[in-house]
């Protein structure tokens, strides 16, 4: 994994990516996949959504910090396996093969095997809606991976993979951020 | 356009593409490019990330809807376009020749153009954060539309085109909500 700069970790996140997000609660490190998740700004601020009955919730919650990991197209059936098990009953890094690469910031693991990973703390819990806040603190690529495309969960069981990139830098010149 | 069901409004934003909102400010409709949504449940409730230097931000607020639109590939400079004025000194449906469908539970038009169109009502605004959450009322879809792919914005300026389709429903049967 290389650093990619904070400045450009939304860009990871704002396509829309089935993301996969790291936890530990003081005992065990957990993974969730996740789609609901949204950019707020290019600080990097994301939201995520979720609630108490995920087991990761708890661990977000009381530890504030996680990574989000960005899976690619030839990680699709790892991401369904841990989107349809819970951490409560499964300990989900063995039962998957995933890698642990330690954080610089937080004291929960980058995936090894993902594409790239944003080292996050938890800056604000909206509890009435489930909504996390979490700020980038790190973002991280493997750029000698060959397999980029990323995933889209379109809900209802079928997943969109990345195709085309169309580029229009120019004509968004007034919209882009500084070093983006 | 035809109705799709509301239960099914959600797979039209959990993949994360690029969408057009419509408000109205009592005056004037206006529309707005925004890629920071996000899916809350399966309600269909759903969060899009602004403030107060948007101008649809004060029409989300005080009239309290609005209509989501699905724009696809073949519309990329129409949405960039609507992504780079603002409705502060510019009529965006002439300007860009939208056309406007009346909706059924909101007052402000559908877009004739996108593929599909969900009527929304403000449930709540989180305004220390920009978050406005978002109840859909009515969906709709144009099935005789021929281009189905949609845009995903980097957020750099360039954007990625729906690609190949994965069904995976199957292994995804224990996450699917009734009726998806």
């Amino acid at each position: 994994m290389e650093t990619l700069p904070l400045s450009r970790a939304f860009t990871l996140i704002e396509p829309g990516p089935v993301t996969l997000v790291v936890t530990n609660d003081g005992h065990k490190d957990n993974v969730m996949t996740i789609t609901w998740t949204m950019v707020m700004d290019f600080s990097p601020t994301f939201a995520i959504t979720t609630g108490p009955w995920n087991h990761s919730w708890a661990a977000l919650c009381d530890r504030r910090e996680c990574v989000i990991a960005i899976p690619t197209v030839d990680m699709i059936d790892t991401v369904i396996g841990i989107g349809t098990c819970s951490g409560a009953d499964t300990d989900k890094f063995p039962k998957f093969g995933l890698t642990r690469v330690a954080a610089h910031h937080v004291g929960v693991p980058l995936i090894g095997q993902c594409l790239a990973n944003i080292e996050c703390r938890v800056i604000d819990v909206v509890e009435r809606h489930g909504i996390v806040v979490l700020e980038g603190l790190a973002a991280w690529i493997d750029p000698a991976r060959k397999e980029k495309r990323m995933l889209h969960a379109v809900g209802d069981g079928t997943f969109i993979v990345d195709g085309e990139k169309l580029d229009r830098r120019e004509a968004m010149r007034s919209k882009l951020p500084d070093g983006v």
